[in-house]
């Protein structure tokens, strides 16, 4: 790495509060610096990451951190906080197995007052933060910093109405203001946050405000009225001082002499408080500058050269199968749609959002809004195609159950990263869909081990008239390419891939790979179950009459998981093999290469095959 | 029943559309009495009913129905809906047993276009039909009709960012404004809804605009601002109009003369229109009016008389034997603090509410919001409760996961209404609550079988560092007076209350009543589970070991269910005796009286009896 004089004298923020104006300037600058060559080693966030230098140091040169507490949203800006809060060294090991996350953690540090990774929970948070300190009395801050991206979030929203009507609190709700979220932003707080933007250069609005007002007609009732939304019109937080908070701004995040000032004045006041910051995605670096989204998401890269693009040739990720088998279905079926709550890129949608603009809907980060405008859609003939991440559907559950399954609606929801993600850790890992999928009645819900498969089974869902969920894994596939031609799968069949003896192994979805390794290594027959509701309970009972041992395999929580069907299937036939049900640990899973994670909780062959011979072992002492 | 001579006549939209303006005030007065007295004689939703008479008349007389959509959100306000569309004689059975249902199914009628229940779904759905009448060219408005409660839920915000970014659409979006939810209305939301109504009589209100533009100085660019929000102000729609909608109104909704020309002016206009409609809750029975969170939902009643109130005497329900247990729990320790998403009334937290006012927290419709903020107050040493129904909880199932658990916070859930819940229906029955906590990590989750245990169970929770929820079903418990005296449960006990032999019936919550009626029958062990999570291992081990037949007994879905986890233990053991699991079946349940749902799924003492004589025949011939 190279020498950074400033960065390397900061063990905690008590030594940035020591720092001299004109040092924090130079700070920002080895800061940044320092960022762009540890992120392209590591690989992480970065865009959002250089959007919040100045921000970073300017709250906690401001605050009495951790007195004071800082949430941050989603929390993908928060490497310069974690070098600034005594992990600069430990950056070297971020999202890597054992190393540090790439989210806040409270495990991790007292200054990570609160775990972010899904978006738009920050203000309820620091809510909760400021009335326990309004509560006991304390003098203390509790400070949201939320993209415009996530504040278009319906949990936002919940959070300001309820802050808003609350006013002795300490609580500063700030608006990092970049224009974007993940993908370009949508929707009409868009719209809104342009509108006060423009027709005035920030700093000067006030003054043109307080010129309006010498002009106003000097009708007492109706004057105040006036100068109330003139200032709403200039100065121009009229949303946001609807719902009663005190707005500020807009301010030029990137600006230390704005920032200071602004939040030293911030901290002296009561109530809640409202500032606008505006900031740019990539901040001092120029290629991040010129490709926000590029860069937002990194793996290792050269950062002089900048990230080689179109290099790939390998195999396709299942959310580039998805992407494809999209714009094909959508060309060969009027009625198709596709909706995603604010992952264009993350969800494939890219090129089809090209190809059918007028068949696209990025609803927002909108989880809840998403699945029953979906619904909506639904039940006018069209079939919705709802592209979500496992962990980000658990926001719209009550929408799924409520609107769509109840109403036997046909809705497609294709659910990526379901099983361990990888980097992103505990927050991202699809750990729980399974569960929380196959308990609700008329959900037909499927897992495909390879690509093809995968195409084949997003195709099954357009052909069944009801609900239906494919759950793929994160990146890439077995290297099967998907043909061209579709095919409905006929649903709740399984299909034996190996025939074995002794042992059967019943695999969902990920799981066939290794079941088929594993089945080579001890003769096992192996099943891929490819539904794992509506089970195929003539094949469980068919393997159950033919072995000593059931093996489920499950990239999912045990508790609730597919295995747990299969055993229910085999506690109704009259002869019993014994079961293994394998899948992941009732406990949250940490970040880490995939294969390692999978090593981690005793997926991989070799896990998988100790615990059978267990199995097997405790049967035979059983039998003799 | 009362004549109804002209309600008599109307046996579809088409007859209402057919009648005289002067006709449709008699039409009103007469559905309005036949509503109090029907309701008086089924039970049902009074206050919201009455509120929406005039306005139910005006959509159906001005609009194309069916053709034209109607949202109903919520549903509770559809009675009159449902009289109009060809239901007058079915509202009889209404709520009941094979009768129809309490909420608009679109299974029900063509006129009931999405159903409804939970609150805030109806923009996100009207804005799917929207979208679809575009695609298709089809010449077809979708209305949403929403509440100022549901209003301040995030998912009609989502609803709102989207739809106002729409232009072209024939969307019509009527907040019927009757000032409160069915607890009074909280939020910055209520208060720029009253703003809206202060100041000015609202027909006049764009007159007393146009006088103040008059005089406003003639600077073409801030005049034009001035304008917009000197209109924003007065005629009062600011904060609708800044999501791209085209706000009019407020208006009279018991006034069909401001209604119909309205309602047919907007019928002739594009894109997303927002009509602000006032109505009163129970408008028109001067005992509603007076009291409408007493008659918003009712069982019979003598309408002239009234709702006798203070009867009760009887049997504690397990709401307020929570609501008890908190008011107790708050003047013990100072941690404790009470959360419900505007449901004080159901939660039973009124009392709360009046004896801790600055530790309860009624945070609105926003069940995400008030998960996260809790784990806020938690993470600052705080113990919130959060009062929620179990289908509720579904709305904040990430929160739950990413911000509680994640994090092991210490969040009490009081989860009522776990189980069948009656009149209220698939919308309302708790059916999904043990699959989707008991996958989560770290969650401890306990179902009470008696009102003592509950309240035992409670204490118990806040004697735990971290998450857990009790879960206890709607309405009277057995009978057993809670003790004044708090003690905590060894976590993850149960206990064996029967001792019998072969068969076992391992029960959880609600269902150990029938058990014991069960085991007394057939000389049965029965255990009272106490923990769905962590499970009771020993227990089931030993169990297992000394009988045939192991039964699981759960009101809860039997996927992902109680008894999969111990089926999971039972498939680890040496010795396997056969499992059989009773719980709700696949399918969603519709409403009735609860005991005669309980023995539609076959969970009464006989289905149960039944059941488990088919299992015993079973084994015997396997075994023969």
């Amino acid at each position: 790495m190279a020498p950074y004089p400033h960065l390397e004298r900061i063990s905690s923020p008590a030594d940035v509060r020591a720092l001299e104006r004109r040092e924090l300037t130079t700070l920002a600058d080895e800061l940044r610096a320092f960022l762009i060559e540890s992120v392209s080693r590591t690989g992480g966030h970065l865009s959002s990451n250089l959007g919040t230098v100045e921000l970073t140091i300017a709250l906690h040169h401001v605050f009495n951190t951790p007195h004071d507490r800082i949430v941050w949203d989603v929390g993908h800006q928060t490497y310069g906080h974690k070098v600034l809060t005594g992990r600069r060294e430990a950056m070297g090991g971020l999202r890597h197995w054992g190393g540090i996350s790439g989210f806040p953690r409270r495990c991790e540090s007292e200054y990570d007052t609160f775990g972010t990774a899904h978006s738009s929970t920050s203000i309820s948070a620091a809510l909760g933060m400021a009335v326990a300190a309004r509560a006991r009395k304390e003098d203390r801050h509790a400070i949201a910093v939320i993209g415009d991206g996530a504040m278009s979030a319906g949990m936002a929203f919940e959070a300001l109405n309820n802050a808003g009507d609350m006013d002795d609190l300490n609580l500063l709700v700030i608006l990092n203001d970049n224009e974007m979220s993940i993908s370009p932003p949508v929707g009409a707080l868009t719209k809104i946050l342009a509108r006060m933007l423009s027709g005035s250069t920030y700093n000067t609005a006030r003054r043109v405000g307080e010129k309006v007002l010498g002009i106003a007609p000097p009708v007492a009732e109706l004057a105040r009225k006036v100068e109330e939304y003139a200032k709403g019109m200039i100065s121009p937080g009229t949303l946001f001082e609807e719902f009663g908070f005190h707005y500020y701004g807009p301010i030029d995040g990137h600006d230390l002499d704005a920032l200071i000032p602004t939040l030293q004045n911030l901290r002296k006041l009561k109530g809640p408080q409202f500032l606008h910051v505006i900031t740019r995605k990539g901040q001092g670096y120029k290629l991040a500058e010129a490709d926000p989204i590029l860069y937002h998401g990194v793996s290792k890269f050269d950062h002089t050269a900048g990230i080689e693009t179109g290099k790939g040739g390998g195999k396709l990720t299942y959310t580039q199968v998805f992407g494809d088998w999209l714009c094909d279905m959508a060309k060969a079926d009027p009625r198709i749609v596709g909706i995603t709550p604010a992952m264009r890129e993350g969800s494939g949608l890219v090129r089809f959002a090209q190809e059918h603009p007028d068949r696209y809907f990025d609803v927002g980060i909108a989880e809840q809004h998403a699945v029953t405008f979906a619904a909506g859609l639904a039940c006018e003939g069209f079939v919705p195609v709802v592209a979500i991440y496992s962990t980000f559907l658990q926001r719209a559950y009550d929408q799924l159950i409520h609107d769509v399954a109840l109403q036997n609606l046909q809705v497609v929801f294709a659910i990526d990263r379901g099983g361990l993600v990888g980097a992103d850790g505990a927050t991202h890992h699809g750990a729980f869909d399974l569960s929380y999928l196959t308990c609700i009645p008329n959900m037909v819900v499927m897992a495909p081990s390879n690509e093809d498969e995968c195409r084949q089974m997003l195709y099954t869902a357009v052909s069944h008239p009801g609900p239906s969920a494919v759950r793929y894994p994160r990146g890439g596939g077995t290297g099967v390419a998907p043909q061209a031609r579709m095919q409905a799968l006929p649903i709740g069949k399984g299909e034996v891939v190996r025939e074995g003896r002794r042992v059967a192994l019943l695999a969902f979805g990920s799981m066939v790979g290794v079941a088929l390794d594993v089945g080579a290594q001890i003769d096992a027959t192996v099943a891929n179950m490819r539904f794992i509701k509506p089970l195929d309970e003539a094949l469980v009972a068919r393997l159950a009459a033919d072995h000593d041992l059931l093996v489920t395999l499950e990239e999912n929580a045990l508790i609730g998981g597919a295995g747990s069907e299969v055993a229910r299937v085999v506690d109704g036939l009259a002869a019993r093999p014994r079961m293994l049900r394998l899948g992941l640990p009732d406990r949250f899973i940490d970040h880490g290469d995939q294969a390692q994670l999978l090593a981690s909780v005793g997926l991989d062959r070799d896990g998988i095959l100790a615990r059978i011979q267990h199995s097997l072992d405790i049967d035979a002492t059983t039998k003799s």
